[in-house]
């Protein structure tokens, strides 16, 4: 049995993996201090209980890592820690691997839909815009473990809003939850809305989109283009099967893949046209099965 | 002994190589109808008359190839072809691998160059912008043999130049040395300049720039900050080691790579600031060297 370990800032999730099936899970709380210790502990007491044998282990972690160490997890505070003699004093022997959530998520993602060999990158649109590369099956971190950085790809010069990493014009400052409502309060008065901007969320302005709002639908219309725009380039750049769109702005569903789609072909030089780019299924659960194959 | 194929519009290149040493050279004439033959019949009589053995052989050929399966050259005007059994007639049972021009040369500049297991991507600055990608020392064809179209992303939106796929604004329609004379030409009339227009090449220009011509260098700089901008955004999306910037135009030298890396530092996250950009230094034997080990 593989064991995936998906680490967030609040919990960190484990799954009992058996032919790419999630067959058991377990959720221990983010304690910074004790954290690898306690996912351990955690597992071995579990997996003794329900008599699981082991097999290997994967860690998808939130920030830098370079192999098995942990350059940083801003989210979590920690930084600076070499995984392997802390997983070795519950497990001797056990091989473990690891790499940043994303790339762990688009692993997962692959896995879930696709030829398991098949080349993948996912783009997590949340609060800020993440992506993971999967090349022939198998995670890329990159020369300087920077790979799938794509939320600070210079994409918007058309608003080019200030980013929180001080660029200008990064793909994050629109395509992101942040952008969606930055975009949302800044065309408000130019268009006749059902949307109240005092609290707004990204989910109200692509759930109005769903209603045909004209504000709504002028916002979407700005994230699918600067989407479409950078997965054209990441595809010149790579050249993938499958981009997969997560992170809870792609809850808003086919109207934001139909629209990614479209400026996508729009942008895409002729060779690269009508490639794949879906929503991505799995949801939470993509992390701990990509971490489980590492 | 490796043997490592160029193949041009004009000449087919060959090297006989050993040891990452290109030891002995042969060309052939292009010949459309023949060429595949007439170049294995070559080699091989070339290589009983010189007693060398042949271990292997690879191709590097302009235009789309999957496999071992030419698609198409439009250069040199050959489609449809499958080259394992013509390559067999001359050398049963010998394994031939192939790949596109640029990423057989992306990977011989790696190979003369660096760690021969590391990650570049190489940029070819000619009549077009080409690109190829070299990741832990393997050439990526990618998932549809388009990786390193990279002279067809969206970059300049300054001049959103049309460019000769039909799509605006492509990498190419700026930083090719056809990019150059048209910038050139725009802004001639806004500058002070010795550069006279009639027949102008980009050689002219960028000479003119070395010789702190306003013209030159204000051309210079948008063919700069056009790459920079392009290599910040391909680094984030795959993470190499190096670039590369190969092609007549990098032949400008350090005046040119500079203000690249000015650039790219400048459009840069900062967790990729500061990576290795450099001139190509083995001009026309990369792709004869990468072509062998492929």
């Amino acid at each position: 049995m593989r064991v995936g370990v998906d680490v967030g800032g609040t919990t960190v999730k484990v799954g009992f993996i058996d032919n790419y099936q999630i067959v058991d899970r377990l959720v221990v709380e983010t304690k910074k201090e004790t954290l690898f210790d306690d996912v351990c502990r955690e597992i071995k007491a579990y997996a003794n209980k329900k008599n699981y044998k082991i097999d290997s282990m994967g860690f998808g972690l939130p920030g830098h890592i370079v192999g098995t160490y942990i350059d940083k997890l801003p989210n979590v505070g920690i930084e600076g820690l070499e995984l392997s003699p802390i997983v070795a004093k519950y497990f001797p022997n056990l091989e473990i691997h690891c790499t940043n959530d994303a790339n762990a998520a688009a692993l997962g993602e692959l896995l879930a839909d696709s030829d398991k060999k098949a080349s993948a990158y996912m783009i997590t649109l949340g609060t800020g815009v993440g992506g993971g590369l999967v090349l022939d099956g198998k995670v890329r971190d990159g020369s300087h473990s920077n790979c799938g950085e794509i939320g600070h790809m210079f994409i918007d010069y058309v608003h080019n809003y200030e980013c929180t990493c001080g660029l200008k014009g990064c793909l994050e400052t629109v395509a992101s939850a942040t952008g969606i409502v930055r975009l949302a309060k800044q065309y408000y008065d130019k268009f006749d809305t059902k949307i109240v901007l005092n609290n707004i969320s990204a989910k109200e302005v692509l759930d109005a989109a769903k209603q045909k709002d004209q504000l709504g639908l002028y916002v979407l219309d700005i994230v699918a283009e600067s989407l479409g725009r950078a997965i054209s380039i990441i595809e010149l750049s790579v050249d993938v099967d499958t981009f997969y769109i997560g992170g809870g702005v792609s809850n808003a569903g086919d109207i934001l893949i139909d629209k990614i789609n479209y400026y996508y072909n729009k942008y895409a030089h002729f060779a690269i046209k009508n490639i794949n780019i879906k929503k991505a299924k799995l949801g939470n659960d993509a992390g701990m099965l990509g971490a489980a194959y590492l």
